[in-house]
């Protein structure tokens, strides 16, 4: 073991700062001797990955369940495969800390023709690729190494955003100073003058609202404001609802939530409620088209008090240099409590009332019905992942249980993400129940990294959902095209192929029946990866698809 | 069907001309509609791939037989995914058409935030990370697109090169003119001027050279002068040796073949010969660290004619605009032969003998002994692919009977690459076999694409070195390190699990007997994939590699 103190060593305690256990990532030549500081660190973990883009989805879902993540990759083939998974991080403001392995420095500045080049003598080119999917990025050196670490750990942190770091083979075991100052400063208050003026603006038209209603989404996770989200919610009794980006950051069993907003294909309730509302306070929201049905909200703009991450703005009136977690617990101190009668709201435990469900044996498996178990399986505190096909879709109109956390990738949408991001959910926090909805074309992308779950004895429970080939395709386009077909696996077989032995359960259901007795059978297995093919029909699907493939296509015309 | 004559129409047109039969990719539906035309097109199919990574390589593979390829995926999520595959294009010189289906041109021109973009309103993120590991680019629109097209196409073809193309959703369906002239133009002849001169210079410096020999590599097989350089060889009675990226280029049956030099780790003989030559024809030769022992040739620069593929060097004069084929032939054409004795040529024939192989029933395999038996079962006319691991160190040194092609990827060196590259191979030639060696660990990154092969009923034989983990980092760095280990999986089931059927027979060897007893049941069965799983020792590597191990570990301090 190396006694000296060194770049590599301060770039890892940087890392355990920021609260990472573990780090994902693929062996290269570049980067082996950097992983030996990891392993002999004493608060982190390698977590080898079976390929980089699989490690680089993991990285995302441990990030926004852990708050951060990193992974170190090769130079070249390594960072490469994986910077789609990085801009799926970029889009989504997810932090993760993409380390390079490279070629020594020396190699590098005589422009020497190596393996894992272009062969062109030019070392940049993937630098400056992820230049386009990254909000910082740095080549470490033995001069700055350390400021450079710190600068864009930081951005990473505060930006919420992925950052590149380029570390060179003979780099981080050169010699560094410890570090002596934390690496997070306290975050600067607003100015009195902003807050006041802020309230001053809104307060009034918060109050004088007829039809209010408080929107939130996504970005209230990634900055951590779900308790402030409350406190607004609480302190102005409103009818609160979420986009499906940001499913599951407000309790959907609270008595003021009246769904997942997603424009014209919303129940109509909720679209009444958010479409005719005389005040919005939208809070970290970003409209996309995959979760407003391609931008059909019909909400004015001029009802909307845009509360993000960085400022707030009513009517163009911005008020700057004020987090999100101030905006809310400021606005939540100040306002005054609406009479619940007044706002007449119906919450979605009203709306969609939790009925027992009678399985019918031998009755084939619906996406209707299968949802509904699905709904009565999900238990508070559960961590449900949703690939972005019939999964998400079907799942996001699930009512969840408190404090689930909803995990999805509906801007970037890459199918494939979550089965690598489940891997990431479940390892950084090992003890939430963990369920993963995945097609079985999603599956097909990345489903080695079960393999990985069952070294690292993880368990997850992972629903298979068998509808023969890209069902989420056929929506929009082609439902009879041999380009939407893909090879019938013999899915519930593969934990016992990728290296399960006993621990793990598999099943194949195809009836109601069938799934039941596996969910049953389950429950009595917490400690095992639970495996399960849900076997529906190729054309059936939730029913928000069916219109959203149709909006899909009128886009791309 | 459509009956106008459409821009998609055009540019696969355009690839049909250039030999392309089929075009790997993913759907997404930004390119759906664009595949129904490749669809309904009667000269070319479609070939589906698990994921975009996968589709990137087997075109990859096809266009190093069929001499071209392209791919379709989505943008953003697709195209990312890809771009590891065609930067390994790009460093090998391999011409791949990639071409992204893309947001409408209003979407993008409004810039909204649809699904598949970072959310940012930016729809150039991709194609300037693309313009790095491509030779041309193009986003074609209304009225460029015929023009563009040509022009991308030209440049992949003429200077084997990736491209990339941007095909937005609502482009491909307009209207265009069918082609009148032929993409292709007759290649100008050099100038006889810079021909004679040439001549000039060069015939008396080969003449009059007492050790000389060519040495040929991997442009020779891309810029198809393999005939050219067995006319020079013959025309000169040369020696010819070859580096492992063109091994197989040259017949290693020919009585002038002296093996694959690979700096200090060749065979005395061979070392002796190359770098104490006094003239080296130097044909398509790119000397990279993983081919020549980390740069470890010893031949004097002085004494190298460096024939390219558009110029030829010697000692600082150049001779440009001249094709690899037309200075062989011109060589070759003038030069007067030498006598076969005064050259004194010991060919790889002579040196390796191959000696019967008696199968020591229940020894366990061995590398050394599975490579012998691997040069025995490999016939005339077969296609070799071999891993960047100990896959192609062991193979580079086993001598091919004629008219082998052997693939390998010793520039870019992407662990799995040759996985989905064989269903290229295969594809581009069905009648001819394909073998497939690839290790363990390469063989988890990308192994869902043997279900492509099943479903597109190949019938390559693939073997799988199964020794325990990334034997080929343990050779360099962490011989027993955490971050080399893998989950064993159970390999020999897989073709079972990923759809095959009655299409594929499979074997688990761990002796020497079991692996000469599947290697002849396999005989039986030419009309199906063959699967073989081949146990070694973790720590059981091939010569070459144990050398290169040390290089690599020393290139890293």
């Amino acid at each position: 073991m190396n006694t000296t103190y060194t770049i590599g060593r301060y770039l890892i305690d940087r890392l355990g700062e920021l609260g990472i256990r573990h780090i994902f990532g693929v062996p290269g030549d570049y980067n082996l001797s950097f992983l030996d500081t990891i392993i002999e660190h004493p608060a982190l973990d390698w977590v080898g990955n079976c390929n980089e883009l699989n490690a680089a989805y993991a990285a995302d879902g441990y990030a926004r369940i852990h708050g951060i993540a990193a992974l170190v990759t090769t130079f070249g083939v390594g960072e490469l495969s994986a910077v789609n998974g990085i801009a799926g991080s970029r889009a989504e403001q997810v932090p993760v800390v993409k380390i390079t392995g490279s070629p020594a420095t020396k190699i590098a500045d005589e422009g020497r023709l190596v393996h894992h080049t272009l062969g062109d003598g030019a070392f940049d080119h993937f630098s400056k690729m992820y230049k386009e999917v990254t909000a910082a990025q740095t080549t470490l050196t033995a001069e700055n190494a350390t400021e450079e670490i710190d600068r864009v750990l930081r951005t990473c942190w505060y930006e919420k955003a992925p950052v590149y770091i380029n570390l060179p083979v003979d780099i981080h075991a050169l010699p560094a100073k410890q570090p002596k100052e934390p690496l997070l400063q306290e975050e600067q208050a607003a100015s009195i003058d902003t807050i006041s003026l802020m309230l001053g603006t809104l307060i009034p038209v918060i109050e004088k609202a007829k039809s209010p209603v408080i929107l939130a989404d996504y970005q209230v996770s990634r900055f951590h404001a779900e308790e402030a989200l409350m406190n607004l919610a609480e302190a102005t009794g409103f009818p609160v609802a979420t986009l499906s980006m940001g499913k599951g950051i407000f309790n959907e069993e609270h008595p003021q939530f009246i769904g997942v907003y997603s424009g014209k294909t919303s129940p109509d309730y909720l679209r009444n409620r958010i479409d005719n509302a005389d005040c919005i306070l939208s809070v970290g929201v970003k409209l996309t088209d995959s979760i407003t049905s391609g931008f059909s909200q019909e909400f004015m703009d001029s009802a909307v008090i845009q509360i993000s991450p960085e400022e707030v703005n009513y009517q163009g009136i911005k008020f700057s240099k004020i987090s999100l977690e101030e905006s809310l617990n400021q606005l939540a101190g100040t306002v005054k409590k609406r009479d619940a009668q007044s706002l007449n709201i119906i919450p979605v435990t009203e709306q969609q009332k939790e009925e027992p469900f009678y399985v019918k044996e031998d009755q084939a498996l619906t996406q209707k019905r299968f949802w509904e178990m699905v709904r009565l399986f999900i238990q508070k505190d559960d961590v449900v992942v949703a690939d972005q096909g019939t999964s998400f879709f079907g799942a996001q109109t699930v009512p969840l249980k408190e404090n689930v956390t909803f995990v999805g990738q509906p801007l970037w949408g890459s199918i494939g993400y979550t089965l690598p991001a489940t891997l990431g959910t479940q390892l950084a926090n090992p003890s939430r129940r963990n369920i993963l909805l995945i097609g079985d074309g999603a599956f097909q992308l990345t489903f080695q990294e079960v393999s990985t779950m069952l070294r690292e004895d993880l368990h997850p429970i992972i629903f298979v959902i068998n509808n023969d080939g890209y069902t989420v395709e056929r929506s929009i386009h082609g439902p009879e095209a041999k380009y939407n077909d893909i090879k019938m696996w013999r899915y519930a077989n593969i934990p016992a192929i990728l290296g399960g032995n006993k621990n793990f359960k598999s099943y194949k259901t195809t009836t109601e029946g069938e799934l039941a007795d596996a969910l049953k059978d389950m429950a009595k297995s917490p400690d095992v990866l639970r495996f399960v093919e849900v076997v529906t029909q190729k054309m059936d699907m939730p029913k928000v698809l069916t219109v959203l493939g149709k909006i899909f296509a009128a886009q791309n015309d």
